[in-house]
């Protein structure tokens, strides 16, 4: 087991990497201030991992109320989030009792929002069981639901007290959301690390058949550069949103082609080749390296090109996103691989060349 | 005008407490980082101050968003923040785009709620028009919403970026909803300084009558005294507590009478009544001092007597309470005026007889 630390003053908290965190209650019951949880998980999930965290939990002497949620993007809702608090509610859950949020980035953004405005704020503890949600989410506090007008338009900044990332749950994730995790991986590399790049291309295949080493490593230093970027910008103001690259552009394809139709990290990757080719377009980037961007995703099972929503449809999208200001709307650009910064002085012209260009027919 | 400073570290504010200040926009609009506000309000509150709000700001170049609701602790819901939610959406506000609250408890805790939650927390600026709002809910940062089974059960903490209490927007107040707003301010002599409640006990006429320098003077000690105790512990862990003197016999008067029907400030006399009297049951407080208590009350136009839910009932509602530690209940009690504490080891059979004591048919 490896061992993060997420430094922010009094809302520090651990991620512990590692195989079958799951069977090692211990580990959470040292940050329970009360005997009592609700888990907090999805009809896929909890067949998987319930009953192990569950036994383990009370063979400690913890009272344990689990709550299970249909599985998908289109509920994560304010419907399913009251739903989260009826059964608090009805179970009489107190300001100590931790929520634990057993899933990947739904269950964690969906617990992680109920946790902060429950009684206005209990105690969260996440066990993400995707590769994108032991990589993203898991990180920087982020929460909410999605709102018809818009994704993540409602939630909290709310840290956890701990997050448990068991790498062995990812052998029972289907093949997509791998690659779709790796997404996220390849981010990192892109914005922060050109070393950790690299490495990404030499080791793609080996995480792809989810060799042990292989993946902790890439989760370890995903949570790492994450964490580092996090500590300097809790609440997005500046460096931060580099972590958004693709996103923009992803966020638009996720709301075009309707919530849970693509995958956040399949959007993400089209929406990364986007924001590479206007890069390459405004002369920050090579022809090689947007090549060796879409390589590494074909490799890693992903889309190298967008969905061809026109060019109008993504920019009405786009104006809806949160990382507006001014009425205008910043870019995620990159400045070679593993180098990003925001830009607000995007030529139009770029912008709607490559809305064409490396799309696909819908 | 005379301003205070709730100290909070980088979260602090002021609170600028006067006549008129809703005129005087300029205080504003130092605060805001884009020159864009939405304000929010009620249909009881909006023909009488925004306007003159609108044109103050509008003065100064900012473009204002109003969003009107309908009045009234039923309509503290989701629904409503959610009609919240869709016209800030449907108007494109931004991360800079501050979200100010013209009017009461409930537009204040709705409107704070919208602002910790919208894209994960905007600026907000509170404007309350009642008393009972200037002196409670305009420090704290305690925001939120009603749920069936509970008041203000989901919510946030968030703190505003300013307060502009205008002791002039009570002259428009119904006299019922004064005399709860003293409920509030009568509290704080309670339960932190006896001399205050003497002063009460002199000025309660006056007060009243709503001559200016005494309501400005009531306003400040109480902003005073509640920013005091909420410096010290902001998220409710200990001190605090003690603010909620009333709540826990009070929020079952409310729930048990139906939100709307009982005003929180009449809840919170009551049910600060039936806390004395569990007090001088323990023989913590004198039999004159509780009757000191029930006497201003009166004169301020309180309730002296609780509603006879039944001591059952009582104790149902009380056990869905936020204030429950490990199943027991924790009461906020007096030894004697001017000081209060927390204990949960109040015996059974003191809070059955206070509970069928200062108590009327409903």
């Amino acid at each position: 087991m490896q061992t993060l630390t997420v430094a922010l003053g009094n809302r520090s908290y651990p991620i512990h990497i590692g195989m079958d965190l799951l069977k090692q209650a211990e580990l959470i019951v040292s940050h329970l201030p009360q005997k009592r949880v609700a888990v907090i998980t999805n009809t896929t999930v909890a067949p998987l991992y319930l009953a192990t965290l569950t036994a383990g939990l009370e063979a400690h002497g913890v009272e344990v109320l689990p709550i299970i949620l249909p599985d998908g993007e289109q509920y994560k809702t304010w419907e399913t989030l009251n739903s989260i608090f009826d059964a608090l509610l009805t179970h009489r859950c107190e300001r100590k009792t931790t929520l634990i949020a057993l899933g990947g980035g739904v269950i964690g953004d969906l617990t992680g929002f109920a946790a902060a405005s429950y009684l206005r704020g209990v105690p969260f503890i996440q066990i993400p069981t995707t590769l994108l949600a032991q990589v993203d989410s898991s990180v920087g506090g982020k929460t909410g639901i999605n709102h018809p007008l818009g994704k993540n338009m409602i939630g909290a900044f709310y840290q956890p007290q701990l997050v448990l990332a068991d790498t062995r749950t990812l052998a029972t994730l289907p093949a997509r959301e791998l690659s779709a995790g790796l997404a996220e991986v390849i981010k990192y590399g892109l914005i922060y690390d050109a070393a950790f790049f690299d490495w990404l291309e030499a080791n793609i295949d080996k995480l792809r058949a989810l060799d042990e080493t292989s993946i902790a490593y890439a989760v370890y230093r995903s949570c790492e550069i994450k964490a580092e970027v996090v500590a300097q910008d809790e609440r997005e103001s500046g460096l931060r949103a580099l972590l958004n690259l693709g996103h923009t552009f992803g966020h638009a394809i996720e709301s075009g082609m309707g919530y849970g139709n693509w995958l956040h990290g399949e959007a993400v990757a089209a929406g990364t080749v986007l924001a590479a080719d206007v890069s390459q377009r405004m002369g920050l980037m090579t022809a090689a390296e947007v090549e060796r961007t879409r390589e590494l995703y074909r490799r890693a099972g992903l889309p190298d090109t967008a969905p061809d929503l026109g060019a109008a449809k993504y920019m009405d999208y786009m104006g809806l996103d949160k990382k507006v200001e001014g009425g205008r709307i910043r870019f995620v650009l990159l400045r070679g691989i593993g180098s990003a910064f925001v830009s607000a002085e995007v030529p139009e012209a770029d912008l709607t060349a490559a809305l064409t260009h490396y799309v696909h027919a819908i």
